[in-house]
């Protein structure tokens, strides 16, 4: 607790997720005055071809 | 918002994704009033041997 | 299979929800080919409190 | 995109979440070099009856 | 790690709940050989107005 | 009804999952007392280097 669940874009590096998870985790024991141990995040990498908006796949957004 | 995730087994092409995100679009519009734009959907494709129903993976099911 | 969670802003009644599910079905039906039976919808209402988009409060932007 | 889900236990005030969807666009823009009004920021307040850790409801744990 | 989440109609006890989430804890140590602390698990109760299968809300079904 | 999302690192073989998913299904059947073919479950194999806890991914814990 808490468990954090995030949706983006495929294509960050591992290095860019290691660092957004330790920026999300500090942001989140701060603002929560929990445990940094008790913070789960999960990264969910989605395909463009996956994701629409407005009706549109992203792959298809100029 | 509104933020739509789909769960389906895969193999579905982009082309069908494509078609289907339009029309649930369009659903989404008509039946909430909202706008296009602000509709989000997320496809999840799920392999066979990663659901299971009544007990059995479906890659299972004859 | 296939299933479909719906996240929207609370407020919605149950009248629109019995037909915003009606009409994501035929939807479904339509494009994927899969049977009405094995549609799942489940909705979420989350309030404007608990959601935010460029960091700010739906329940706060004016 | 990107969309964030936090499940944490219910009982933070609208003031705390408000100051953490902040903290954590702040954090996702940083890191991901996206704009803030792509950031969209879910809240589940989950009862401690609803979450359990080793077999042990939250509500039970002493 | 593992994290479950479960969807359910609304209506369960938090008798139920416990006895569940122990259940589901020693099925999965059992399965998986991780320990029990490791083992996540958060309930959803679903309003039957909120759930739909084959395009009909489950409180309409008779 | 009931739908079970559980994430767990990936590595279990479908050997593994089918055992799995009958056992929980079992356990879901007994507690909940509903017929197992309204049980769904659905697999999702995350990465190492897609979960952090402490701030800190599991890829990089020695």
């Amino acid at each position: 607790m808490p468990t954090i669940n995030v949706q983006f874009f495929e294509g960050r590096t591992t290095e860019q997720k290691r660092d957004y998870a330790k920026a999300l985790t500090e942001a989140t024991v701060k603002a929560l005055g929990c445990s940094p141990a008790s913070v789960d995040i999960i990264f969910h990498d989605v395909k463009k071809s996956d994701w629409a908006t407005g009706g549109e796949l992203w792959s298809d957004k100029g």
